[in-house]
């Protein structure tokens, strides 16, 4: 729901906008009884009070919100860095809100932001949203939003991201030139841009090499770790065991090596793994791990110059902005 | 600085509280000439205005700050999980600020909460911090505050920390135990409670063992990852090279790794390492990781929860409240 000005409240309560006003701020000069009112239908309509009012609107709050679904994932700390050094340079605050992969957090999250909390909004959504009223809430109130990494493909919004179609080929092609014909595709959504970008890749390599796309090797894993650890072993455990596996998402990483090992499992021998991640560990796990390498910091940093530039500029059309930076294969000894 | 009530700037002004107030909203019954004196005088005495002003003052910003040093240190990430559990079922948001180990944005981000952008405040300090005078001001405004891991030990504030004196005497006497004679201590700042009491634990063993404490085993890391690798390069070629590491922060793992292979040492026969970590890695590193694991997600939980008995309750005495939880040593082939 949007919110609504003084002028309005005042138009819903027959009041005149000044009545209104004073009674928010609990003059004496209003009854108890019209300050009830007012705080009631300012409640029903969902007024919202801008906290850096009036005369000192021009002192912004110097803050911008970074929106991301979770924060155990060095995609987000990276891309994170590279906000932060841009902000630094511009003297803004970045502060961070996670929706742990839930949109009704989403959404109350930004609902803040309507209110001035925050001069601009970088977002990445949860692998559960599939609508963006939330988003163009905040836009109507001219708050400027960039989509990072994980956008929101159908409305027009500027969007810094990676070439995950390109980059699921990728992965693919790799583990088809190891040898491996039965590839499975890890995934945490089917509504995120990146998953399906990236699945379709997948999909597009196995169609060229005549390779079944089976239903079973492709896992819809969810935010429970037990549930997903047992899913990985059911997918290992098939009769048409997979020879190789990509891991579209870094936080599957290690339930694939701890269920190889209780499988006992030799990775690469006995299945090979590719995993889009920029954990810096990767080199340095048993076996180490070959990845597809996003560029976060780059995306951070590109998404966030793109909000100053519409901080900035009054006539900068920020929807048209669309960059897309590529990711980068790194063979290591799980792909051996 | 302290922030000045209206009463206080109005005072400065030889002008009425009233006055004030209208030309702070941009009243038309105020002349321009006055506004221009209020806000001149607002600025200087540093007046920020609170966001949920006069009547809607009860309705609180429903929002906590967590402050810390960084985002990409798995302590982190669990602890605040286990503050956004709590958060969740008091209907409050969680807002993630990072100081990136760096005193002067420390200070400033606190400075924001003076103006009652959140209701209370979390925090593990910087490792520069050695002054408290940001955090007292914030208690005289009403704001809680609860320290987490990295507490302020000096001034009489809440806290919720693991043991880490005994827990760095553990990992001292665990090399010990395995046959070090030469043990290396790596830490990044001396300023830090948590890496003083860490280093005191092992200086009690290595006392203990009539082993000699040798100034060039104890390297103070810094920011700067280049740096970090040069000198522990340089530690690791000493030709009274060290046969056991406590590494006590987790961001200095991957360099220790990384200069063990460029140097072809061999974990754990040439060097044992143990970390001070909650790296959800560990047992999967070539070879898996000896870590004294700290009770992360609890004591996000326990802080937490003691921030809301403040808010919640009128006569509680929060700088009362400290709360030790151990960690625990987990044996991996680092140190076999």
């Amino acid at each position: 729901m949007d919110s609504v000005t003084i002028k309005e409240l005042a138009e819903a309560l027959q009041l005149s906008a000044g009545t209104v006003s004073k009674a928010l701020k609990d003059s004496h000069e209003i009854s108890a009884e019209t300050k009830m009112r007012v705080l009631a239908m300012a409640e029903k309509l969902n007024y919202v009070p801008n906290p850096y009012a009036s005369s000192l609107r021009k002192r912004k709050s110097k803050t911008i919100a970074v929106v991301i679904p979770e924060i155990a994932d060095s995609f987000f700390s990276l891309a994170i860095n590279g906000i932060e050094e841009v902000a630094q340079q511009k003297g803004y605050h970045v502060l961070i809100y996670l929706t742990h992969e839930n949109f009704e957090k989403e959404k109350n999250i930004l609902h803040e932001f309507v209110s001035g909390r925050a001069d601009g909004l970088l977002i990445s959504v949860s692998g559960e949203t599939t609508k963006d009223t939330h988003i163009e809430a905040l836009k109507k109130n001219n708050v400027p939003v960039v989509f990072f990494d994980r956008a929101f493909t159908t409305s027009e919004n500027a969007k810094v991201i990676t070439n995950d179609f390109e980059s699921g080929m990728l992965a693919a092609k790799h583990l088809v030139e190891k040898g491996c014909r039965k590839i499975a595709f890890l995934s945490i959504s089917n509504c995120l841009s990146i998953c399906n970008a990236r699945m379709e890749g997948y999909e597009k390599i196995l169609a060229e090499n005549n390779m079944e796309i089976n239903a079973k090797q492709i896992l819809l894993c969810s935010n429970n770790e037990a549930e997903n650890l047992n899913a990985i072993k059911k997918l290992l455990s098939l009769k048409e065991r997979p020879d190789g596996i990509i891991i579209s998402v870094e936080k599957l990483i290690i339930p694939v090596y701890t269920i190889c090992r209780e499988l006992q499992l030799q990775i690469p021998h006995d299945v090979k793994l590719i995993a889009f991640s920029n954990l810096s560990s990767a080199f340095i796990l048993n076996p180490s791990l070959t990845t597809i390498t996003q560029p976060a910091f780059e995306i951070g940093k590109t998404a966030a110059t793109l909000l100053f530039k519409s901080l900035e500029k009054q006539n900068f059309d920020l929807t048209k902005e669309q960059v897309i930076i590529p990711s980068v294969l790194q063979q290591r000894d799980s792909t051996l």
